[in-house]
C-alpha cells in the first residue's frame, strides 16, 4: 500500500500567518517555518504579538474563512487521491482548518491544537508531539506502507528524509540551498509525474 | 487530536463479495467475516471458487462499478469529516475501492491489495500485515491521537478494543451473542452521538 503525504500550508495553500499578517498590516506575522527552524521560538514570537494586539482565534479565523487554496491544488490533491491515499502533515492548528479542508474537498489532516480561553483568547498551543511529521511516516512504514513525503520548509525535511521518496516542493532559496540533496519540484504537474513513478515502482 | 477509524463493508458500503455472490448467483461466495473468524481460510475459499468458475479480476470490479453505499452512509461519512478526522481500516483490496470510495468523496482508506495474473486472474492476495486493523489503530495512538473505532465483523473486534472508543455496528447476533461486553449501535445517527460525545469528552 503507498500514501502519499503532504505539508499544507505553502504546498495546498498560502500560508495562514502570512495571510493573516497582511490583514492586519503587522509585518511580523509574516515570520514562518521556512525562515525560522524553532517552531516553538516561532510560535511565542506570533501569541506575543497576538496578545499585545489583542487579537483572538475568531480574528485568525475570519481571515481564514476568506482564503483560497493555491491555483491548481484542488484539481492536484482530487488526482493524487483518486490514485492512492492522502494525508496531510501539518504544523497548522485544528481550530484553523475547517474552511480550507472543506475548500480541498475534506482531507484527512495530522495537525496540532490551539489553547483558547474563555474569551476566546488564544493562551498556547499543543504539538501533538515532538517531530510529529517524521514520526507519522515511521508509524505509517510500520504498518506496511511505502510513503511518498513533500513540503516546502524546515519541519518537512525530516518527513522528506523518512519517507520511501521524498520532494521539496515550492521551498525557498534559503532551504533549497542548504539541502541541495532533496530535489526541489515547483509545480503540480511535476510532483505528480514524481507520484506516478513511485506508485508504479512498487517501491 | 482525535481521529474515527471504520470498517468499510456493512458499516458505509454493502459487502462486496455478497453483491458479486447474488451477481453471479453463487451462494457460497455470501460467506464474509462476519461468518468465518479466519480470513485466510475465507480468502483461499473464495479464490478457489473464482478460479473454478473462470472469474477474473474485471468481473468482480464491474459488479463493484453498479455498487452503492449503504443509504446515509454518504451524509453520515460526511459529517464525521467535517467534525474531526476520518481513516477508513478495511480488510478489502485497493483493487476494488475505487468506485465505492468515488461515492464516499475520497476518504482515506487503509486496506490490503491482490495478486493479479497476466490474463487478469487473481492469483493471490496481500495482507499489509497480521492484525492490521489493531496495529493500525495502535500506530495512530502512538503519535497522540485519541482514536474512536466501529465496525461490524471479527476482524474489527481487536480495533474496537485497541480504541479508546469502540462500538459495534449493526453487527449479526453470532457477533453481538460472543461479545455482549461491546455496545453496538444500529444507526448513523446514533453512532454521530456517540463520536460527538468522544470528541467533547476530550477522551
Amino acid at each position: 500500500m503507498h500514501l502519499v503525504c503532504l505539508d499544507l500550508e505553502g504546498v495546498l495553500v498560502p500560508e495562514v500567518w502570512i495571510a493573516f499578517a497582511k490583514a492586519t498590516k503587522i509585518p511580523e506575522l509574516q515570520r514562518t517555518t521556512k525562515d525560522e527552524p524553532d517552531y516553538d521560538k516561532l510560535m511565542r514570537f506570533r501569541l506575543d504579538i497576538l496578545a499585545k494586539n489583542n487579537f483572538k482565534l475568531a480574528d485568525i479565523q475570519q481571515v481564514i474563512s476568506k482564503m483560497n487554496p493555491l491555483p491548481g491544488a484542488l484539481e492536484f490533491s482530487r488526482a493524487v487521491r483518486e490514485r492512492t491515499q492522502l494525508i496531510i502533515l501539518s504544523g497548522i492548528f485544528e481550530e484553523f482548518t475547517e474552511p480550507l479542508m472543506a475548500k480541498l474537498g475534506w482531507p484527512t489532516i495530522f495537525c496540532n491544537s490551539l489553547e483558547i480561553g474563555p474569551d476566546g483568547t488564544i493562551t498556547g498551543y499543543q504539538l501533538r508531539q515532538k517531530n510529529d511529521k517524521k514520526r507519522a511516516v515511521q508509524a505509517f512504514q510500520s504498518l506496511n506502507i511505502k510513503v511518498f513525503a513533500a513540503g516546502d520548509s524546515f519541519n518537512d525535511l525530516e518527513m522528506i528524509d523518512t519517507a520511501d521518496a521524498g520532494y521539496l516542493f515550492r521551498a525557498p532559496a534559503n532551504i533549497r540551498k542548504r539541502y541541495p540533496e532533496i530535489p526541489c519540484l515547483n509545480t503540480y504537474d511535476g510532483l505528480l509525474t514524481e507520484i506516478d513513478s513511485f506508485l508504479e515502482s512498487g517501491a
